[in-house]
């Protein structure tokens, strides 16, 4: 148990230990955990460039910002916001833009500190950096927290609530940041490095669909128990020709399909984003203009898929996380309720702290459908557990009784770190997938001493 | 860290390692964590005995019978049970029972199995232990498992879900404890230990209405993560004389305020009970029989106020935990948007965590709040962080923003075990408490290893 407590503590204090405590904005030599999970290389979308640095606003010395901006590009830009009522100024502002700019100049983000519940200044900090960038970049705005141009530069923060930002450490790193962005692989690990907080490596993709368009996002978020309560923040960046309307249409349909796959609907932090960014740098392609075109749809599903292996490295990287469990209910009545039955499965601590054990004790998972609220049937619930590493799932609970109960092969199971619970309610057709992680020793290490 | 961990862990093992382990009736000699809270005399209603052994249901050789009859009077009997679609077999035998009887015999309950998901003959098993017990005690029924009679014994099992009990063992079991009832303090201890599951200690209360009548009562219940998710169960005895009518409208008053103030709705285990029974036994005493009379208030309201205590203690001994903490949501519009907000403020894991880290971190609180899903005023919301030993609360969150965040003074408040979280919503003048505790790591090695 310890062991596996010190799985995800070190990695962290090693991170720390190998911090470039300068500010600098070099892919940092940090030696992270799982390395399997970052690439090594990319190729990315034309005409942007990206990086990331340590301003300071974090104590331990570690990249806490973030610049994408496509200089001779205009952007325009779709995104999914946080329905929390204290919705954080960053949201408020990056919202205000979305909505009433035709085209946006770049994104800045910050980690270490959220901006929210920081009334009247968090709402003018918050302004003032996206002001800071769009005049660093040049070629209109103002600097200084006076300006009243509105600026056009997206926001994000996440970090600790309620505290306010250090604007001069902001600033000083938006006026170097901009000087350091470039458009290769390390500049992209630096942007993505710049976001983190709580999470233990950097969530970067980038993808080719040849002969039309590219694709780089990066994503962060850690606390994986009410997926949606730790911020997530995500952004993809593509070199696509896509007018607003068709990417404001994929963003959402990609949204429902990838983060909220990993999200209980209202339960949201205050900074959650998922922002979609296309340039049109693509030379000579066709542009999307047409909600019903092959073109528009195969844009979606592009999206949809690359913004769902984002979703995944975020529960992959759940906070003291040892397992990545994949919840598919099927034979619900309506969608709805097969979301609801997987939804309580994923935030059942009793599930999800006998998966951390290696317990087959498919007495909770039966228990949370009991009490989801969704009227079922006990005698057509069907329950099985699986790995990919192995072939034959396990029939745990056949048509409300205990079935294939051998503990020693659902422990061959339970010992891989993929998993997947598969319920059969037996009274429709509709599914849902629900993705999520154990509940660990770390998780409590992490949550406790977080602001310490 | 360890320490805290420690402290929940050590009584465990301690209990295990001074636990009788041939069966037994008699008051044991375990050394129980916070003694102060387990009674060492008591004075029980008249009519009523009581005992608890260990059957060898449990393997470590802990007490897992308990029962609680009136052998010279009829017992009139309310309860109030599980809303979860997989309802154990006890749950459905005691819910006919208390339906269809027009006074029942007594109460039989086993731990270290639940009944629950055994199907047809997990029923047949629930009938017989009532059978069993109805024979044991005389006049009427026959023993064995072919009996055609409906028996009068309520039955209430815990423990692990999906297993079927050990016939043989609970039937010599209930052989040897009608034999071993008695009156006393230590029989009734012994029949709060019968009970217990991950429970630290024996939770039993006894209370005395001066000219009127006597109530006793225990409980049991510890993952309070999602409190009804671990099952509670509890039931309250009394030798007042009151028709069936006012005592199932006096347990369903009771149980709204005590038991589902630290639960969820809908979120219920499969063998969740709490019931009420009365004998009759005071002499000359009047018949409560009206619903709108002082009397039957009074009863209720005392029923209310002793059922609190016993719910109470279950949320003292979450658990893992370490702290004891009221929610008080006040200014709402409605009770239920009351109720809402402090629900998701007792279920945020991230809000759980803090207070096990001894953080003053409001914005989790906050972030909570704005999640909850009832419409708030960000500008109107305040919050107040207190515990009895230090008369000033602290007011963390002001009209929108942080306030007094002094972190010595909110130290010196989160080192004590009793806290309070109080909010106020400024939108109306409904208010809702609800009892819960920290998240810890003592909770996830307990509900890791539970099975093992």
């Amino acid at each position: 148990m310890s062991a596996q407590l010190l799985r995800h503590a070190v990695p962290r204090s090693t991170a720390a230990r190998f911090a470039l405590r300068t500010m600098s904005s070099s892919a940092s030599a940090v030696a992270y955990p799982r390395p399997h999970l970052i690439p090594k290389s990319g190729t990315y979308p034309a005409g942007w460039v990206a990086g990331g640095l340590a301003s300071g606003v974090k104590k331990d010395g570690l990249k806490d910002l973030t610049l994408v901006a496509s200089p001779n590009h205009p952007i325009t830009a779709s995104a999914v916001f946080t329905q929390n009522s204290f919705a954080a100024a960053p949201v408020q502002v990056s919202k205000a833009i979305v909505k009433e700019a035709a085209t946006v100049r770049a994104l800045i983000v910050n980690s270490g500190c959220a901006n929210a519940c920081t009334g009247e200044q968090g709402t003018k900090d918050a302004w003032r950096m996206s002001r800071e960038v769009d005049a660093a970049l040049g070629g209109g705005g103002e600097r200084g927290a006076a300006s009243s141009t509105r600026p056009k530069t997206l926001v994000m923060s996440t970090g600790v609530i309620g505290q306010h930002l250090d604007m001069d450490k902001i600033v000083a790193g938006i006026t170097q940041l901009t000087q350091n962005v470039g458009p290769a692989h390390d500049n992209w690990l630096s942007a993505a490095e710049g976001i983190m907080t709580t999470d233990t490596f950097p969530k970067l993709r980038s993808t080719v669909f040849e002969g039309d368009y590219r694709m780089a996002g990066w994503s962060k978020g850690a606390g994986m128990i009410h997926p949606n309560m730790a911020t997530m923040l995500s952004a993809v960046f593509t070199d696509a020709s896509i007018t607003k309307p068709c990417l404001d249409a994929a963003t959402r349909y990609a949204a429902d399909r990838s983060f909220n796959a990993i999200s209980i609907d209202g339960d949201t932090s205050t900074n959650d984003t998922f922002a979609v960014l296309a340039n049109a740098a693509t030379e000579g392609a066709a542009v999307i203009d047409d909600l019903e075109s092959d073109a528009h749809r195969l844009f979606r599903d592009r999206l949809t898929q690359f913004a769902a292996e984002l979703a995944k490295l975020i529960v992959r990287d759940g906070e003291g996380a040892t397992k990545f469990v994949e919840i598919h209910v099927k034979g619900a009545k309506t969608f709805a309720d097969a979301r609801q039955v997987s939804s309580t499965i994923a935030t059942s601590p009793l599930v999800k702290t006998a998966l951390y054990g290696q317990d087959a004790n498919w007495g909770r998972v039966v228990c949370a459908v009991g009490y989801s609220g969704v009227p079922v049937t006990p005698e057509k619930v069907n329950l099985h557990l699986s790995t990919p590493a192995i072939d034959e799932p396990l029939h745990l609970f056949k048509n409300g009784a205990p079935f294939d109960t051998d503990e020693e092969k659902a422990a061959r199971i339970l010992e891989h770190e993929d998993l997947k619970l598969e319920i059969g309610l037996g009274e429709g057709s509709e599914e849902a997938t629900m993705y999520t992680t154990d509940l660990t020793h770390g998780y409590i290490t992490i949550n406790a001493d977080y602001r310490s």
